[in-house]
């Protein structure tokens, strides 16, 4: 039997599909560190579970394809404490933020058009653009420059007839970088100047360290009719399981469209929404200290970093994810030796090769992601025996 | 802005869209029976709900890609139950039954091919089409003939080079049919003859009543590599809003295909699938009883269809929809007249106009389908306000 092309042509997940050689690897009674994944181990706040458990109605319908009113509305309430006014009609409830990324895609690009992102980028997007028909056409950040935008003519020279969208994720996975004001403003006026649209993956929003501050692309009031607006909660309140997201946009137009295939797919899961709808009782302090956490853990994952010689990596700023170009030759060999043969007192670490991030082919070669959804300790433990293995890879190699 | 032409192609919800006109009744104070949708009021079991409230992780995580171990064992007993035999890697679990169809069609279709559905269909095939770029190509069945298939050479004529499968649901919505050991053994060889897929929805398997017999498509032993099938826990456990389905083939290499998409969007939920787990526990006497309890809404609804003068319908025996020819002119202008112009008593009713179950212009125009998701003593109500209607909308239109 046949099977399409367009299924044919996809890839399977680059990150899932080294996770059996980890599985073997446990099964030797070898300890693997995860920092492969952006599972957290955060707890799910309180506010969600309650929420599940409080379910009492005899029959557990179908929501309304948009979304349950209360979920729409806390989200709206959510987006206000960000300066950001969403009226009831502009916000979809989504499957995760996958779902949200379809739907943005189906609704302005027909198969054979063209969304450029800069690279590094979530390999899903690939996935998602190969489900769509839709070709991602990238422009290059390097770990060199912190992973920030190139300047404005590198950005518009991809632009052509068949474009229909800028897309980022912003703070950025995996890369981390969080965009300054001026490069989110260049981005807008790029999308105004070409009439396309700007697709801003804003899932990792509460993650950003330092003095870097977070630029929603909803800030640029003059490029409202054109930003689309891709969330989730899955890593904000750790409840990946959840798979509850949302695409919205001040252009109401837009979401009427998509809502139709909502309307296809009938709805989201009710218990679920009705959990998400409580989070916005979270107590601040919830996200205070889940932010202080992660800050630690990057400064002990980046320190660490650090000490490993010709190591390339500037700090990131934002999300839990850093990419580093590792004194190795090829990342995905790499992942395999430290999963097959290696490990330090039964010890090994699983990291992300980078080539999946890329679109262009060769790129990210001797590049890894390196996730710190471990406690300091671990991540401490998981970067020395990093370092050894990377040591002992080499000398192998020689 | 622009949208994408895919997007402006789809419709709305042909049921959905006359949603408001009911709001509006019911804000006048008019009494809504809804005849219109399969959204059933039966109980969700209980064994759902206490999975659900057992939760206890403090993490809420990602499931894997293709389901929880729990969740897809938990499907293959219940399918041993029906003499069907699936290994672990032959099944999905996806978000409804309508998740389990966008991926079917994906695998096997590319923009531009076509699959083979018996009109009327579910609505939403529509929607799931033109989402993913390929084209229904129907063929008649007729209230007249109970919507039972018609003659093999009049399916063979519709399929071409771009045909890639033949679509039913058994038992059907809206229709209620319930095909025959022997229709369903012609679909098989169709697809052997023509190398194409059988696509059988099967998510209304356990209603079946009086002496028809459910026969799953994975009965054909000789046709398994080509038959996929759809499935979900909707209507079967009276849990619509779990969004939890499956799309499953003795193919295992269609489902590795699959798998690739399934990876893309990442995971089901995690509490809804171990909620879905559960239910393999129900007791046999919750099925017994509801489907009692749908035989004899089928039958206080047909019975009291029959006494419409001019009517045509035959008895179905499957699902629970029944659908009429009315003896009126337009069945969406008449739903619009009952919910806008008539009421008997302070009550009115709704039902689904059939055109949007149709893909060929034109059809099922004078047709609507009723669902009986009411008790015995609405549905008995809602008939005779329905005749009411008829008579008044009639007499106003002469």
């Amino acid at each position: 039997m046949r099977f399409s092309n367009r299924i044919q042509k996809m890839n399977y997940s680059s990150i899932r599909k080294l996770v059996p050689y980890a599985t073997e690897a446990k099964k030797r009674g070898i300890h693997v560190y995860h920092l492969n994944i952006g599972q957290p181990d955060i707890e799910t706040p309180s506010t969600f579970i309650e929420a599940v458990k409080e379910f009492n109605e005899p029959v557990l319908k179908y929501a309304q394809s948009q979304g349950l009113d209360n979920t729409i509305n806390s989200f709206r309430k959510y987006y206000k404490e960000w300066d950001i006014d969403f009226d009831y009609d502009e916000l979809l409830i989504t499957a995760g933020g996958s779902e949200a990324i379809s739907l943005a895609f189906m609704a302005i690009a027909d198969v054979g058009d063209e969304i450029i992102i800069p690279e590094p980028f979530y390999a899903n997007y690939n996935g998602f653009a190969q489900v769509t028909g839709v070709n991602v056409v990238p422009f290059l950040t390097t770990a060199e420059n912190g992973f920030h935008l190139p300047k404005k003519e590198e950005i518009v020279k991809k632009i052509n007839n068949k474009t229909k969208a800028i897309m980022i994720s912003n703070p950025g996975n995996p890369t981390g970088v969080v965009y300054t004001k001026e490069e989110i403003r260049m981005l807008a006026d790029i999308a105004k100047e070409n009439d396309i649209y700007l697709i801003s993956d804003e899932v990792y929003r509460e993650f950003v360290y330092g003095d870097d501050k977070y630029t929603s692309a909803l800030y640029m009031e003059d490029a409202l009719d054109r930003v689309i607006l891709i969330d989730s909660i899955s890593k904000r309140y750790s409840a990946c399981g959840a798979r509850i997201g949302l695409v919205a946009s001040k252009n109401k137009d837009l979401i009427k469209q998509i809502l139709k295939i909502c309307q296809a797919r009938l709805c989201v899961p009710t218990i679920e929404q009705l959990a998400a709808a409580n989070l916005i009782n979270t107590p601040k302090e919830y996200f205070d200290k889940v932010k202080k956490e992660y800050e630690k853990r990057r400064n002990v994952m980046y320190e660490k970093l650090c000490k490993i010689p010709n190591i390339v990596c500037e700090k990131p700023n934002g999300a839990f994810y850093i990419m580093a170009k590792l004194p190795i030759d090829d990342g995905e060999k790499f992942t395999k030796f430290m999963l097959c043969d290696f490990n330090h007192n039964g010890k090994t670490v699983m990291v992300a090769p980078a080539e999946g991030f890329y679109s262009t082919a060769g790129l990210g070669k001797n590049e890894v992601r390196l996730s710190y959804c471990l406690n300091c300790d671990d991540i401490s433990n998981a970067m020395d025996i990093l370092a050894l293995g990377i040591e002992e890879y080499n000398k192998l190699n020689k």
